[in-house]
């Protein structure tokens, strides 16, 4: 699977530096919002033209749904059984990521990506289903190779009908017993750390169940040594479902030229692949929050991004990512209508 | 001066803990949003009923301008005039507050509390002049006792102004050039540690102008030693007219019975003496953002809160407040429409 990323632009980085310092307020007081100001410009700039208004245009948030054979293991205080209940939640518009969602002017869809139970057809769901559960990652391989490129296949498809229907943002959001241990597993092998470093409480085990997880990934990192070299085959080993498919919408929209806006710990992981498979995949992605869960930081240290929220979420559903939409707006708001000092006849010196 | 400031209601807790606990999503995992929603439960239960529906209703935000006489000692990077040309700015709706306001949905007031040059008539901004400057605090009083008891008087006017108009949560902001001197004194005073550790860059200013602003900050708390222990005379001798204002309407909401979001370092510095004079107003405080601004941090830190948001502002004008409403309405939002494990028929182990 290739993808043709295109390098955002940087030939105006000048004239979009002075605009954002030509504004009414004392030079980078606005923090980050600067820096994301900046990155929605290069990205909205054409070959010939900077950008000089900035637009977030239908923001479309997708929850992922996958299958963990890992769950049987005892990883998560929860069994499979919860992911599909939380499937319908999702599609009766009961869950955090509903209500979040309605109050900041998100779409959403939601996406079986393979889980136990199909949902029932009456649900709002998108049926891209890869199977109905993985196989346990420390015994075998999570799914067969050419699972992850029907995946990215699906993914695509997806991203295109909402790139046609007028947004230029996504996001993704997760839902998946036992995927915590698939991420970290992914995190281990990407980031070349050991289990200890990347394996957390997820929902809220004990931390017996932590040490369980521990082994859990370690045993599959062992069992696939040979193979996890290569992105894809990290997603065959160690993947979900779910993960596959974030993966895939995030390659798939930056071709596609679209803002992604990344949540927590799951969808981080799946951003590290996809980054190992096109770099260029980072130019395209703000990053929404930092998780509470343990190995979340860390993922975020290695990429060399600074998260925009902070507040101890450990839910997923891409609860963080919708949440972070308002400052991605303010960014393009200040840009958009802050008065220049020469407008507003204030004197350029704060 | 005294408030009559209801201690919020704690006999609700466990009810309030339990619906939080109850939303289909495991413990805790909504992080800061879940200890935002507790408190504004608190203040919203009545004596005798536990409140079902969180409401917030009519945001208000006020920007409060006053110059300072310490100005002319070269302390920041512009000169006093520029307090008038933002205000300016505020009520021609250039400047960032105006974009996050219209933005975020907050009603916007500007107060002249007591700046060099009165706005001109035709603006929208609010008269409650204490005077054109204060006194540099290094050499004398910055403003007699009086004018703190008249700013406190007319900030009481104005918050049950807000109030009735329906509004339940407000928030301050701050113009003046020189205040981030006489915040740092003010800290210093009440936190009883050395200029040093509160004086910092304001809105950018070099290493030796820093030095300079701590030598006077350290001037100002030999000269008014023996009154520093009176939070009220504090703001005679340290504060600004905004700081004064700021303060007096952080009393008054709480005593109205408000949720107050406090923003960055000058509002915090206001926060630190209301809660000298009446402990109580700080259950009313929602901690909005830390500023870049060094002695922010530690200010937060002295005041055992948590803020929301931490993305490098430090441009005051109450921009902080402004950006962190979303997370206060999602706060609301999830309590109020999150389905329970019961409603959603989803097991409750997550």
């Amino acid at each position: 699977m290739t993808y043709s990323i295109q390098s955002v632009s940087t030939q105006f980085d000048q004239e979009i530096q002075a605009t954002i310092d030509g504004k009414t307020k004392p030079l980078g007081a606005l923090g980050q919002l600067e820096v994301v100001a900046k990155q929605l410009a290069r990205v909205q700039a054409t070959s010939t033209n900077k950008v000089d208004r900035l637009v977030i245009k239908k923001p479309q948030l997708i929850v992922f749904a996958g299958d963990h054979g890992v769950a049987s293991e005892g990883v998560s205080i929860a069994p499979s059984e919860v992911t599909g209940q939380m499937v319908a939640n999702f599609a009766q518009g009961g869950a955090a990521i509903n209500v979040f969602c309605r109050q900041l002017g998100w779409q959403l869809s939601v996406v079986d990506a393979g889980i136990l139970i199909a949902p029932e057809k009456e649900l709002q769901v998108i049926n891209q289903r890869l199977g109905t559960t993985t196989a346990p990652l420390h015994k075998t391989q999570a799914m067969p190779l050419e699972k992850v490129t029907q995946g990215f296949a699906k993914a695509n498809q997806l991203i295109k009908q909402v790139k046609d229907k007028g947004s230029n943002l996504v996001a993704f959001g997760e839902m998946g017993i036992g995927n915590t241990t698939s991420a970290s597993a992914i995190m281990a092998a990407i980031m070349q750390v050991c289990a200890k470093d990347t394996v957390g409480k997820g929902t809220g085990v004990t931390d017996e169940v932590v040490l369980k997880k521990q082994q859990v990934v370690e045993q599959a990192l062992v069992l696939h040594k040979e193979k996890l070299s290569d992105p894809i085959q990290v997603l065959a080993c160690l993947g979900g479902f779910e993960i596959v498919q974030i993966t895939g919408a995030m390659l798939a929209a930056a071709q596609e030229n679209m803002h992604i806006l990344v949540d927590g710990f799951i969808c981080t992981a799946a951003a590290l692949v996809a980054i190992q498979i096109n770099p260029t995949v980072k130019d395209y992605m703000i990053f929404a929050h930092c998780s509470g869960e343990k190995g979340h930081i860390k993922m975020l240290e290695w990429l060399e991004v600074e998260p925009l929220l902070n507040i101890g979420l450990r839910l997923g559903e891409g609860t963080g990512a919708a949440l972070a939409l308002p400052l991605i707006q303010a960014s393009a708001a200040f840009y958009n209508e802050m008065a220049s000092f020469e407008q507003a006849d204030v004197a350029d010196v704060v």
